[in-house]
């Protein structure tokens, strides 16, 4: 059976094909600048093959059209028609409170989560229009499915989800703490119960999705109990452009010292600040430790920043669970920057937490760098959400991965 | 050597005159509705003892020369004249990086404190006006002193008083955390450096104040190191009428949608919200409490949510600091509140935290209520910032206490 997982974006539309007898990604690529100039199709297949081809896309339809067509004729051709595909899965940011956990797509479906576009402007309007497409350009009998980032985090009590604001802010304008990243977190999480035989059952996790964007999880007995992002994504730690929190009442006192409108405050705290604001350099974690190891002051403020921000969730969060078992690193950063994760542990003790420098070198493979007598185990797992997505979308379907 | 303390706010004018010899106080008193009808002064005096009077104050001036004049004649008198004051100590909310400890007055310190009115518009043009008019009313060769809440908190790195805006918010417009309730803190943590043989060196501290206005301040060797209020007193946990921490993107969202100026959304934010937005019952932690025993869901969530939030701080502020040896719980709702402190302590064992239930129920006194075997000591301490002025006001000014 294979499964297409589709990730759409105002202007983009990435996709894997994903043969689910080995889950194993068969082709990916993406589309992008679509309503835009310079339209591209970019397509992987096979080792190092790669197809590429400018294109114009009017809209998500014709983007669709095109990846089928690359799919499954010319060079990049991976399956001869649609029909071999089994199921599409679809990535949604936004779920809301209005879907707990993955459904199929219907056209009722669709417009719900058009519909949640006011919570989360960027993503669910594309993925709306995705969908339309998908299901003009899609034979009828394939089965989607939507898959959401804040599904996981729909575990998380009141107490923890709840804003001190008025009540009716909650209740008119569904303001509360969403949380994010959830298929990311809950894919790392599912393989760490995995490799600690089984299960989560009785375990006090904290998953660190560290990436341009990024999120910290607490996770207890499998599910999320509390999450480091929010309403949006902007809440949490530092990040690439986003600010991470920030006392609102500076929120109020910099836009009205700027002349901002509440969108264009948004913006700023959204793609104006973080890494990238605060460095005056750049927002990729890469070049703030490269500016580190130059000497440079504000990259040195920015790293300290990052790692001092993710040891006080570790600590507020095994505080939440009154536990601390397990801390995976995931993500772009997470996966793939030693020195990160070697700060946000030392200075741990009272944790007990001992990273093994030596293991602590591996970049983006699966790797446990606690040493044997560290009281909590701290493992790498890179993360993969398409699979998961694509897992999902045959258990809603009802699909076998074998058929 | 008897020290005069006063806390002006924009229409009231506290005060409190202390025997340094013994730190008693001798009367205490405060002149209400400056600049409003209906202007009154309490004054109270002795065992009970309590002298009241309507009053008209135009502005501070008229109110000090009438706190002099209580104190000095009539059935309220405590002293001959004025020049039996060695000293007045002021309590200033705003000192930010210009006073990172406490000064003696001169025209310029008044000049440079009415200058960060921007940065604390409701308190600290006030203290000018109190400033300057306790100038003209008291004798010039009394020193005067001012003593900062933020002082404390100077000693806080900049990895934690940054926030991940660009740097220029910090540089031109002087937004970054600053801290509040620094006295009350210092205070505190004085206090249990007695109780535990004269010092905190080498002790990780996490004092919780917890009021209407609510702050908790992780101190190492004595210092500040992190504290949960920001820019201003609206960030950190949930407050009486104040939000505590809110994703930013929720700030200008509810803004929008509420169509609020700037101004509005933090008045919103610091009057509005809290446990009175939330509960939509009352900003009095003690009705909280009542409503909780009825069975009201929304109490329960805000008792809840006040509860987890502290929680979380402790265990960030642990990490922080690489140990916990010792949490303070002060304020009102610290000093009164046990349901507070055990719901607080409970499911701690994380950390080797044991209350001891009967201990616990002490109200408004000294006293540790951890059990023997608790690895952290859990205090009681009630503060006292009037007096911790009247010390810095000697200590600055070289006065001794028994002059």
């Amino acid at each position: 059976m294979k499964v297409l997982v589709v990730n759409a974006g105002s202007s983009s539309l990435k996709y894997q094909l994903i043969d689910m007898s080995n889950e194993e990604v068969i082709a990916k690529g993406n589309c992008e600048c679509i309503n835009m100039e310079g339209g591209k199709i970019t397509h992987n297949y096979g080792d190092g093959k790669k197809y590429e081809e400018m294109c114009h896309f009017p809209s998500h339809t014709e983007a669709f059209e095109k990846l089928v067509e690359v799919l499954t004729t010319g060079e990049g051709a991976v399956i001869k028609d649609m029909s071999e595909i089994g199921a599409v899965g679809h990535r949604i940011v936004q779920g809301a409170e209005v879907f707990p956990k993955a459904v199929i797509v219907t056209d009722e479906v669709i417009q719900k989560i058009d519909d949640l576009q006011e919570l989360a402007p960027v993503h669910n309007h594309p993925h709306a229009l995705a969908l339309w497409a998908c299901k003009k350009v899609m034979p009828a009998e394939v089965p989607q499915v939507v898959v959401f980032d804040t599904a996981f985090h729909q575990t998380i009590p009141q107490k923890a989800f709840m804003y001190g604001m008025p009540y009716e802010v909650y209740e008119d304008f569904h303001v509360r703490k969403y949380g994010f990243h959830g298929t990311s977190h809950r894919f790392v999480s599912m393989k760490l119960g995995e490799l600690l035989g089984g299960s989560l059952e009785g375990k006090s996790v904290v998953s660190c999705h560290l990436g341009n964007g990024s999120s910290i999880t607490a996770i207890k007995d499998g599910k999320s109990v509390d999450t480091s992002m929010g309403f949006t994504p902007l809440d949490g730690i530092i990040m690439g452009t986003r600010s991470g929190a920030v006392d609102p009442s500076a929120v109020t006192y910099v836009q009205k010292k700027l002349g901002l409108t509440p969108d264009q405050m948004s913006d700023y705290l959204n793609k104006k600040s973080g890494f990238l604001g605060l460095s005056g350099k750049s927002s990729d974690n890469r070049a703030i430790t490269a500016g580190v190891a130059e000497g440079d002051e504000k990259c040195k403020l920015v790293s300290e920043m990052l790692t001092y921000g993710i040891k006080k969730y570790i600590g507020s969060y095994a505080a939440a669970m009154n536990g601390l078992d397990a801390i995976i690193f995931t993500g772009g950063i997470g996966e793939n920057a030693p020195e990160v994760r070697q700060a946000v542990c030392d200075d741990m003790d009272i944790f007990g937490i001992k990273i093994d420098p030596e293991a602590n070198l591996i970049r983006g493979e699966i790797r446990k760098i606690s040493t044997e007598d560290s009281k909590v185990q701290v493992w790498v797992i890179p993360t993969n959400e398409e699979l998961l997505i694509a897992r999902d979308t045959l258990a809603v379907a009802g699909l076998d991965k074998n058929a």
